[in-house]
């Protein structure tokens, strides 16, 4: 691939958390003209205790902010709205945002906890909406994911037209949802796509996603065969899902209950814009349950991934203030096991089964499809799209690397597929595509509590040690005219062993502070403080670990009085 | 189930770590008389920062070390055998050890580390090898597993005879192994089985597992398109696996070089003991790898699970001495991913492609067969033993209960069916089969470098906190005589925000622990510490959460001179 400059081409800048290539953020460049495509977060990895989540690094963006034109966004996923009220601030916030209205919807339910932000500015987009941004045209055509008002975006361009995939399935009997529209997509195609950027979550799985329509059947085999309550865990976001597990409901006479926070709040959501429907009756309040037979009951929750405060687990652990798990109780776990989250789930899993209730999950029965095409779909795309130019996004490097071999199957030259990581900015061309040698900054920006930014790599480092081995405090005071220690070296140690039992070592280790201090004050002259702090961190270190083979955070204080 | 006692009964008890259910270690009493199958340990779960192994807890055995009759162990994997060294000298460190050849050098060769304790007595046995200890009489049987020279027991017992599978999958085509030998399983069911004992870890999949033939095949296509030199990452454990890849290595012309410290000392032990074949001049030094043509080069190496220290690691980062990925390799991994690796594994892989070599994993083709009989091997087990009782072992509690539904769908009635867990008594007589109300104590031992169970529950809460937010310890120097502070509090944090940017915070904060021991001594009488101390915890954890919603974990000391 060549080396290119920015004249004359249109920059594309993949960012976002942990190389998910450009799931989280897009930036467009035209000229310093900049449009956004999404705004997401990530959730941390297990190295990174302490951090809530992961947001793109939009560093490139400083002193930019005035030639940002807008932000669109493509799906109401939280890896691609989540990070919206952490940056649209610091961006613009009154920037133009566009998005379907079940987006939209869950975008500004989600700022009533950061009340005092000002209000966004949200235009609702739909199927077949096109608008002007500067240099750049915007047409909206639907796609089908694991969440409703989907949004692929077909991009003109003064170099050529963008197909921007967003998240998508082909689904030909999707539930409750607009079958793919081929003939659409061949309408788009058309027009000639100079590039395609698609979804590249499945590229490393073989032949075509599930239909949605199966999953309903098996659901339906589940309801059939069920006596007791139905208790069917799954994501928050799977609008499609809900909405299946109420209609069966409502098919079987079983009144719907249903429980957790984001679960409540997104059903609210989607009922109040027509993307889920009820009839008037079904959908019942916790405390009601006791009034309904078991053979009557369906509950859909939270927490399928075993997060500890979900209603999931307060079942599970008794806390729930009405609900027990009992025999005859059917649990219905629909959806993925996110990886990082299998051990949680096998315990949760474990646990149901212990208190006597039946358990059907998606690797005995297919009761749950992923929101992502596979390979045969992928190559189907490209070859729908007949691009000049591909570049495989959303998703880890080995899924882009599957997705650029399926694009070379599909018959897209090497020279012609770009497989780039976070902060690498694409030259587009009319003629060539490329790299620009240096990236911009795209360092993940973690965010704790309050913080956005300010955990980085020493205090995740400490962290990390801390939580290995613990911490060992030793506190020495002084006697600033002798040099001497007064009394005994306070220890306070914390996650390195239980020190009421260690009463031997503690005594050991104060006796060898005081000859450190004594050995290094004795010789008379100045006393340099931090050599000895220095002594004390080395010497204690490696005692306590030739004694334990342990290596605690060893923190000395030395007062002077 | 019926409650039993232990009068005329044979007492069993699963013990070992995290509800891995009788994997690590299993107890038969009889009068007092006991008898131990298996000693290993199992690997901490994320949330036991710092912790090397769960050893099985033995605190029933104190006291009756006497009693202990002898050990036996099924096969040579740590599940099984790790715990020996922690264990073995708490029973009786000449307690009597019998298991197989491979397995017993795997355990003495384990033994170096643990130079200063006692040498093992242990005595090699075979598939039909027959022992008599105290009331029991084992005959041993040979069965696949994935590792070789694995045996499952027959042990007669005063009130009838058991089959302990050990881990098993039937394997008609075995490489490197005797096929499954069902006409000796066979006529050890027609001697009648009283309790069937069998490995439930594939109970929750569906069909038969692959057989070693598949694998070789797969590899094979492999090794025939492979241009460049090919990297096989696999675990140091599978043997048959590693000779199935030098045996493919001779037929393609390679050498092949074994990388890491535990893949060459099994490689060693293995081929000491006539378990891998390889021909003069095969088996190569790494160093001289700079001598062979690439196309003439197999590396087999561990870190196939993203293991920090592993060779697989060290050539990603570089770090290795001789080996460098470059385009042209071939890095075949040839295991199962453990769950809870997926995300490290992931990282492993993209990197190795971002290197440019070629990837071939088990979800792209059959290149990795587990070691466990899935469903259908499971119940033709149970149908050739038939037996009158059944207790599914080695899984968690999902699969165990997948197990029983199989043995239940082979014909066995549910009464005579018992999923414990570890600590659970079963009580068997020659009629009946039972539970004893309270179990043994089987919480789990923690090792943590020297430290054998010294890390419980506090400790590990600790490093949690720790680990989540950090620490903050304040230290206040007051006047004994005024009761006021001297100077300004001392504060150290790690892991909590970068100090060097919060210098605001820290005035703040110094401010209210001042605030906070003056206001408490000021109002005269005699100073209680220990409030002032808890109210410096709680004020300046408030105020800190206020500011950034983290809760580090606060230190407070008082000194008084």
């Amino acid at each position: 691939m060549q080396k290119t400059t920015r004249e004359q081409n249109l920059r594309l800048i993949p960012l976002g958390g942990l190389g998910e290539v450009g799931r989280n953020m897009t930036l467009l460049e035209w000229q310093e003209k900049i449009l956004i495509i999404d705004m997401g977060f990530r959730f941390p990895e297990e190295d990174m205790p302490g951090i809530d989540f992961i947001i793109p690094n939009i560093s490139y963006l400083k002193g930019k902010e005035k030639n940002v034109l807008g932000l669109i966004v493509t799906h109401g996923h939280y890896d691609h709205i989540g990070a919206i009220p952490y940056l649209i601030n610091r961006i613009n916030d009154s920037l133009p945002i566009f998005t379907s209205r079940l987006t939209r919807g869950i975008i500004l339910k989600r700022q009533e906890d950061f009340s005092h932000q000002r209000r966004l500015n949200i235009e609702e987009v739909k199927d077949g909406s096109l608008i002007n941004i500067g240099p750049f045209k915007i047409e909206f055509f639907h796609l089908n994911h694991n969440i409703p008002d989907n949004l692929g975006l077909f991009i003109t361009t003064p170099v050529g037209n963008i197909v921007h995939t967003s998240d998508f399935k082909f689904d030909e009997t999707p539930v409750y949802d607009v079958p793919t529209d081929f003939r659409r997509l061949r309408n788009l195609a058309s027009r000639r796509v100079h590039l395609l950027m698609s979804d590249s979550t499945g590229a490393e799985n073989e032949g075509h996603s599930f239909s949605e329509k199966t999953i309903s059947e098996n659901l339906n085999e589940i309801f059939k065969k069920s006596q007791g309550r139905i208790i069917a865990a799954t994501f928050a976001s799977l609008i499609n899902r809900i909405q299946q597990l109420i209609s069966l409901s409502e098919a079987y006479g079983r009144k719907v209950f249903i429980e957790g926070y984001s679960m409540k709040t997104n059903v609210e959501i989607s009922r109040a814009l027509g993307f889920i429907k009820a009839k008037k009756g079904t959908l019942v309040q916790s405390k009601e349950i006791s009034r309904h037979p078991d053979s009557k009951i369906t509950i859909i929750c939270t927490g399928a991934q075993g997060e500890g405060q979900a209603s999931l687990m307060r079942i599970i652990n008794k806390e729930h203030p009405f609900i027990r798990f009992k025999k005859g109780d059917t649990v219905v776990f629909s959806s993925s096991v996110i990886p990082g989250n299998e051990r949680t789930v096998q315990i949760l899993k474990d646990e149901i089964l212990r208190q006597k209730a039946t358990v059907y999950h998606y690797k005995m029965m297919d009761i749950h499809a992923g929101g992502h095409a596979q390979s045969e779909e992928l190559k189907e795309m490209i070859e729908i799209m007949k691009p000049d130019f591909f570049m495989p996004i959303h998703g880890q490097y080995s899924m882009l690397a599957a997705h650029a071999e399926i694009a070379k199957s599909a018959g897209l030259e090497e020279k012609n597929i770009v497989v780039v990581e976070n902060g690498s900015i694409v030259n587009l061309g009319k003629k060539k595509i490329g790299i620009e040698e240096k990236p911009v900054p795209s360092y993940y920006v973690m965010v704790d509590g309050l913080g956005i930014g300010d955990v980085g790599e020493i205090v995740l480092r400490d962290r990390q040690t801390l939580a290995k081995d613990g911490m060992f405090v030793i506190i020495a005071v002084v006697d600033r005219q002798t040099g001497k220690i007064k009394g005994s070296p306070d220890i306070i140690s914390r996650g390195f062993i239980y020190l009421r039992e260690s009463q031997e070592l503690l005594k050991q280790t104060r006796r060898k502070v005081i000859e450190i201090v004594s050995g290094a004050v004795g010789s008379g002259g100045i006393v340099n403080w931090a050599y000895i702090k220095d002594e004390i961190r080395n010497k204690v270190g490696q005692f306590l670990y030739a004694k334990t083979q342990r290596r605690p955070m060893i923190l000395p204080v030395v007062i002077e009085v």
